[in-house]
């Protein structure tokens, strides 16, 4: 079927075009964004509704947020003090492209903006293929999920900047081998800077903050030199 | 973009058709099948590891894996005591077709087995667009990914004949709403078949073997008369 495989490879190059244009506009911006992935469930929201709060009065953030139906995500930002919301409904796609995070980011006024959370389609998949233009990808994990989950989805883990490890607070219930996890990570992504931590119960998320503080602020400090 | 449309639903079209001669393999040899779907992490090699003891001596099972890497589940079904096992390498394809089960189908000796389980990759979105041919699909739910996701993930709920809700065992640990959860469920699809139960004490496997052997019991039946 090479007809259909050069139908996507154009859509892939086309999507990569895109994204280039999006990473320039947010630098343009001063803005510095992240990317979130994980299987449903498994936090992503939860983290952003975990975030903002501490770091009211110390950054600007907004949030867009890609999901195949309903608003809930992005009225959850908002009620956690996001200063800009965007739901992007995917009608069905199991992932956000470069075109759909272009249209949100002109609904944006980015110059009222420090940081940019772009949360993705819950699938540990199709995300991964898909550039976004966004500075550093975050992949959310989650202990319920099982510690085999780097072996089984290999290609996400691999193009990942950061690894949030959640719901450690549920570890004494479960079966989950931390050392067997961290492992199949580091064979994948050697070194990839790693934070576990629980939404529910707050342990782990200063780290986490004061990460993303620091990026943002070295970002700033880049454009300034 | 016209063109593109018209490729997927010849693919789309092609699926169905090879999903319909899947059927027709498998009500030939009077095997009763199951279709697995989840997200990633949520239960449905442990709950196939949970089931094939309980039906050992009482039906002989095959079990097709789909991943996008790794045998490892194969492994586990095999372990468990399936009479045989397939694994599926979809190739990072987010989802199993009906040509990947027919391929599996003609590895296996349908003569040799009542009942086939294919366990689908793990997503609570691609799946659901294609039909693979087998009798039942079983949405494998759990408790730690949230009691939103009906909500969020509508149009795979709507297609299930079985709801499990796996690691209820878990739920004192968690702020999740059963009748939230079952609110949201009951909108897409009314009456369906639910299971809570937890793979890792055993609580409420039993209710569903039972079922299992009462559909496997009545297909035969039914080929009989």
């Amino acid at each position: 079927m090479p007809r259909t495989i050069s139908v996507v490879e154009k859509i892939m190059s086309a999507n990569d075009r895109l994204a280039e244009e999006n990473r320039r506009l947010l630098d343009a911006a001063g803005v510095f964004s992240i990317h979130l992935m994980a299987s449903p469930g498994a936090g992503k929201t939860s983290l952003i509704e975990q975030t903002l709060p501490r770091l009211a009065g110390r950054l600007r953030v907004a949030v867009v947020d890609g999901d195949i139906a309903t608003t809930l995500d992005a009225d959850r930002a908002a009620a956690a003090g996001a200063a800009q919301a965007v739901q992007i409904n995917t009608g069905g796609q199991c992932h956000l492209d470069a075109v759909m995070l272009q249209q949100a980011l002109h609904q944006l006024d980015l110059t009222q903006m420090d940081l940019l959370i772009v949360e993705n389609v819950g699938n540990l998949i199709c995300p991964a293929g898909f550039q976004l233009g966004v500075h550093k990808s975050v992949l959310v994990a989650s202990t319920p999920e099982g510690d085999d989950k780097p072996y089984k989805y290999p290609g996400i883990y691999r193009g990942m900047d950061v690894l949030i490890i959640n719901k450690i607070d549920l570890l004494p219930y479960l079966s989950f081998r931390m050392d067997h996890f961290r492992r199949g990570v580091e064979a994948l992504n050697p070194g990839l800077v790693t934070f576990p931590l629980s939404c529910r119960t707050g342990e782990g998320l200063e780290a986490w903050v004061e990460w993303l503080v620091g990026q943002v602020e070295s970002s700033v400090a880049k454009k300034g030199e």
